[in-house]
């Protein structure tokens, strides 16, 4: 939240109004099943982590109806896939799914979700699918009802065995926001029967890849996953791409490009908690005294001690995933 | 089956082969659960019963899923209907629906079907589906994905917890043919996954309503409730448009119209079993020695014996189909 993830939001004024009256709301975070988790997906972790410090309601759906309809997944390799490499990173990484205030569910095996997507899908039809998807004619009907699962899964948290209705945050990529605005309509046209309170949502950035372009879980060059062993998540990010220049004696004169630096990303969403560190950092690297090497190497350290961390809890963690769904 | 109930099928032989040589096949029927079950209902109702005493896996779904896409039925209402008006008039009109090799089951509540029709729906899309249903780009997507539910509960019987692929054969109107034709396409694309072999139709006739049109659940002058007490039913028996002449002598001169008789219709489907008692009525009614209020008479008295026999089983069929989901 202090450093800038999140740059855009839609009522998120209302969550916070929430947070700070202590009172009841949700937050929705999702997986869909495939490849492996990297540092960037931390970020979403981190987030969800932040909401149920402040007394949110965590509900974490597995989108094996998705990962079947878009990567012809079976259920049960989803299962594997999200217990072994998600779930089981996502309390590593400090979440705690085993709270009463928890829900981790896989959407195949949800009745509820799917009567209410079912529910959903009575209130939209394929014009207005294609108008925001783009489907075309000859798109498969599973492609289809996709979208209204996820609808689903937003409106979840406000059923009455959940405690009713209640503001409901979801963090997405901007990319998601056609989603957001489709499940808000249809919370309007269910109003009648659930009372639904149309859900906020946050906008956040990714984290850039070593490489200087996408961090991709299907791209080994240009992400660090959280499985990786310590040393080869340090020599990752030996390779990343720095905001530095051709030589050291034009790094002197003009000082690096600190905001566009993988590794200065890095310590700001990842390594470095320290506003002051961080700000010394960014100081030296502006003002050319501080080189590359430098900041890598320190980097390094620090990733290593992250994921030793990681590692470290990940056996018990597993324990914990494999009893949830 | 020899009173000419059923006037065509696909594939029906090939069941017949089975029966014959006492192999596994099963037979799937269904209910949506709207309205009252009137005696037109209990000729599909023989039909399954016919094929459970040749050994057939009996599978009966009923379609809530269907009723509250296509008539906003709630779920709860839908099963209530479903227990108390379809599957306990089932049970008085003679299904052992206890019996191991059967499955009876709310759509929305069967996890494995609702998966096959997800997994259909990937297998078509929506030109096929406009192509057969005339479905338009407003038709709402609940709707769209009815046709894939009932898909999926005719392949179901043939899953590995149903001891995998077998025959399946479906009795149903000739105006239900291109669900049979769009589930034989969706089979052939799952076959890499579950072997499914192309289900059989057989198609039959409907009972011919009180006043010479169609029987309808929703209009009560034209159909007996199978829950009207006896009385009503003879009384309603005695409106039935008979194929009678002008005139007393017109008939005793040409002879009854005995093809064009609703009471007739009711002797051959329902209320007479004895071949040639029935054929004895044909003839009379043809030479003109029979009246139609002699007719009348006894389908009246035959109604009340049938109603009777239902009514006194009701109370404990009703327990049971209660249990059944």
């Amino acid at each position: 939240m202090k450093r800038g993830v999140i740059f855009g939001h839609r009522d998120f004024d209302k969550v916070n109004n929430l947070i700070n009256k202590k009172e009841d709301f949700a937050v929705v975070g999702g997986m869909m099943p495939s490849g492996q988790m990297h540092i960037g997906h931390k970020m979403v972790v981190d987030q969800l982590k932040w909401y149920q410090d402040k007394g949110a309601m965590l509900s974490i759906l597995i989108a094996d109806l998705e990962s079947y309809a878009a990567r012809d997944m079976s259920f049960e390799k989803a299962r594997d896939i999200a217990v072994n490499e998600y779930l089981t990173n996502y309390i590593a990484l400090g979440l705690d799914l085993e709270e009463d205030n928890v829900n981790v569910y896989l959407q195949s095996k949800n009745d509820t979700l799917r009567d209410l997507a079912f529910k959903a899908s009575k209130k939209t039809n394929f014009n207005e699918l294609k108008a925001i998807y783009g489907f075309t004619q000859s798109t498969n009907i599973a492609h289809i009802q996709a979208p209204l699962v996820q609808v689903a899964d937003i409106l979840l948290p406000q059923l009455e065995e959940f405690g009713g209705p209640k503001r409901v945050v979801v963090p997405v990529g901007v990319d998601q926001d056609p989603h957001i605005r489709l499940t808000r309509d249809i919370a309007h046209k269910l109003n009648d029967e659930y009372g639904f309170i149309p859900p906020s949502s946050t906008y956040h950035r990714f984290l850039t890849g070593l490489s200087g372009d996408k961090m991709s879980s299907s791209k080994p060059s240009t992400a660090i996953y959280l499985n990786e062993d310590s040393e080869t998540a340090a020599k990752k990010v030996k390779t990343a791409k720095t905001g530095g220049r051709e030589s050291l004696k034009e790094q002197q004169e003009l000082g690096g490009q600190v905001d566009n630096c993988v590794i200065y990303e890095m310590f700001v969403y990842h390594l470095i908690d320290d506003d002051k560190e961080l700000e010394k950092i960014r100081h030296d690297c502006l003002d050319g005294s501080l080189r590359c090497g430098d900041c890598k190497a320190k980097a390094s350290e620090l990733i290593v001690e992250m994921f030793d961390e990681i590692h470290d809890k990940q056996d018990e963690a597993r324990e914990i995933a494999n009893n949830l769904i």
